[in-house]
């Protein structure tokens, strides 16, 4: 890191705890209905609510209707792997699970709980999401590490009725697949014929993987590289893998048919993709691996705060698209750009589940976006959150999907979903907006004169 | 029910059920901290919220300065026993607990977030409040079946480091304790006199005996009857409810000394106070029980919607003071009268428990609050909701109480914490109403037009 960003990082942690300590908090309740007189608790309250428990008691699916339930998710955490900080145990992982609530909010409409635990076996952590499923109409994982994560997603898949959301899988792997789908159209290749080599065999590769393989990429033209080298199916830790994490094992027997040994140059020969999510660089990749690539190569070097490689030092290597997780360089590979949208989505209808088919949808939608905005260019691969638009519209394609699928609760016509889900994060958007006009939430430049 | 009520009742059960399907549920979740860029979120996410996690792993208790959790609840419930309307289950207790959220923000300022859960067993119930733990400032249990109740709540007391508050126990035991408080002021009785019969042995009347026993009352002036009769240590299901609910055996083994057999009659002979819990009315309790208690006989007949003997009823057969669940008679004996107030004054002081003393010195402040106002009459031996100045009163004794035990995290003066109390309490007020006057909350009477 140079010296300037450091000193910029010190401030913003500075920053973040002052104002943390300010504001006490992130995030609170409010109500959606009015409450002029007491007598008003006569309806919402008792006597009146027996009526309406009453009903969803002999109709559950009625709790999405009469209840906040329809908009209401579950951000649920262990701690395990916060942030790049590891397992640093679920009260830490709060504050992170408090500012996912405020981006859920402010981008797509969501009303999202924070819910670390004390629970830490994939066993503990699915029993937990069953139980608590009658509160919300879906569960986000998030920071949860691998491969757990990987075991709680297909167990809570397969036995909730509610749609579950792992964001360091999903939401990762959803953005990586937009953005890879507009770098084959600028460097004119096919899906089915595009080599990919993905760097890190954590949460993010082994989603991107699955993810990319059910979106069409040939699981043949795959390579996956962890820090014992680049996989293959008689590698001499398969039983090991078997044992601890099939879903890398799975990997393994069917990716890399060639068997190709080695380590991350081996790997990069002949390859057209790279997708780095391992360590943070900026010297994790060597220029004269990227130098092994094809013609036109394609980088995402992911890792945060610092990617595998400057894209500058990408670019010289000859590199023709370069994607990072950062903010302030081009093509920011980002999972706010998809998760706000696709709960939108699943949850105007209702839906039970977020199938593989809703996520390549979401993304392919996500990528045409930029393609249709006339803005797709080597520097803008995908969307930023300042595209508002992107937002309704993805979760339009999401809720369709649901509808075809017949997943979803209610049918309701893509127009229709659009509309809503525009109607439902405008009027988020417009009421903090309000709000902040007034004297109830204190502007920085106040706080920062109280905090010095 | 006279038909007239009837019809009431029918009235404001179909307006909670409209109206809850046209505002789509009660509570929302709202940002406490400014947004006025996406450059924000780099403070309130990544990169800067690392910082914050780091602090709060090093000291879990910043996450009750850095995060909202000091002024979190979780309303838990298994939806056992909602309202009056038994085992209706999870999904169907939601509505009740929205309306409890809804409560707590209104009168409390407290952020409470519904958790209704598929979790049966006590010790299911009690895996899932630790699991939670590091999410909240305090869990509130809500609607669940006696005697797991018990259980539940004497487990979590032990286990958990905050506080944790049963409103079916000790919310109810709190208000008759105060309400109790000012009758024998009234009639000119000692507490260590007065001899009180608990008719009906659930949840409300097991807390409330001990409660009353903790407040100075005699435990062999009290007399339980349950549906079996008078409770005494000799009689015959005595080996099962060792068994079986050994809160009811041990009230069966200290009160009664003198083995009063028979049933609800029986007891009241010479009693100065009947509280009763148990059916609703209007002729669970008939005058000539009433006419065996002693002059200036003190009554709360509690049971919802109607409570055991009608008010005018039990006036004519003699009673002196008589107070109902209902909010329609004088006198009534409302859990929102201490609930939010107690956990106002946990919360500001970052207490770790709320031991009895405090629902004591919770109830004697109540009860001196009519005192003090002068407005202290047999119909008016409790204060209102509408007597705003006592929850931020009730806090600042709760809260002084916590400190002087020790059980508090940060230090505070009374005056400290009635002030604090009283700014959190007015902040979330005025924040509603001022959006109630925006268009961001839809008036009933616009509801109307487009409901009907």
């Amino acid at each position: 890191m140079s010296k300037t960003a450091k000193n910029q990082r010190q401030n913003v942690s500075k920053l973040a705890i002052a104002y943390s300590k300010h504001y006490e908090g992130k995030m609170q309740t409010f109500p959606k209905v009015p409450v002029k007189s007491l007598d008003d608790f006569s309806i919402w309250y008792t006597p009146g609510v027996a009526a309406v428990s009453l009903a969803v008691a002999k109709n559950h699916d009625l709790s999405f209707q009469y209840t906040n339930r329809w908009n209401t998710l579950c951000i649920l955490t262990d701690g395990s792997r916060v942030l790049g900080l590891g397992d640093i145990g679920p009260e830490a992982g709060l504050p992170v699970m408090e500012g996912k609530a405020l981006i859920y909010k402010y981008l797509g409409g969501v009303d999202a709980i924070p819910l670390p635990v004390n629970a830490h076996t994939s066993e503990e952590i699915v029993n937990l999401a069953c139980q608590i499923q009658p509160a919300f109409g879906a569960i986000h994982m998030e920071d949860i590490a691998s491969p757990k994560c990987f075991e709680i997603l297909d167990s809570l898949r397969e036995r909730l009725s509610i749609p579950v959301w792992h964001d360091d899988q999903q939401g990762t792997a959803g953005v990586i697949l937009a953005g890879l789908l507009n770098s084959l159209i600028l460097t004119n290749r096919k899906i089915s014929e595009t080599k990919v080599v993905l760097m890190g065999a954590g949460a993010a590769n082994i989603a991107a993987a699955k993810l990319l393989i059910a979106a069409g990429f040939r699981q043949d033209n795959l390579l996956l590289v962890d820090s014992k080298g680049i996989l293959y199916s008689e590698r001499e830790d398969m039983d090991q893998l078997m044992l601890q994490n099939k879903w890398k094992y799975e990997l393994a027997l069917h990716t890399n048919p060639d068997m190709v040994t080695g380590g991350i140059d081996e790997a990069a020969d002949g390859a057209d993709a790279l997708i780095a999510a391992s360590q943070p660089g900026p010297h994790t990749l060597l220029p004269s691996t990227l130098k092994r690539m094809n013609k036109d190569a394609i980088l995402f070097a992911l890792s945060n705060p610092v990617p595998e490689i400057l894209p500058r030092e990408a670019k010289k290597a000859g590199t023709r698209i370069i994607a990072t997780g950062r903010s302030d360089f081009p093509n920011q590979v980002n999972n706010s750009l998809i998760f706000p949208s696709i709960i939108r989505g699943v949850f105007d209808v209702r839906s039970k589940a977020i199938p593989d088919e809703v996520i390549i949808a979401a993304a392919r939608e996500l990528a045409r976006y930029t393609e249709e905005e006339g803005t797709l260019s080597e520097e803008h691969i995908l969307p930023t959150m300042m595209d508002w638009d992107i937002y309704p519209q993805v979760a339009a394609e999401v809720g369709e999907k649901c509808v075809r699928m017949g997943i979803a609760r209610v049918k309701m016509s893509r127009e229709q979903i659009h509309e809503r889900a525009k109607e439902v994060i405008e009027k988020s958007k417009k009421m903090i907006n309000a709000v902040q006009k007034s004297s109830f939430i204190e502007p920085l430049s106040v706080a920062n004169r109280k905090i010095k």
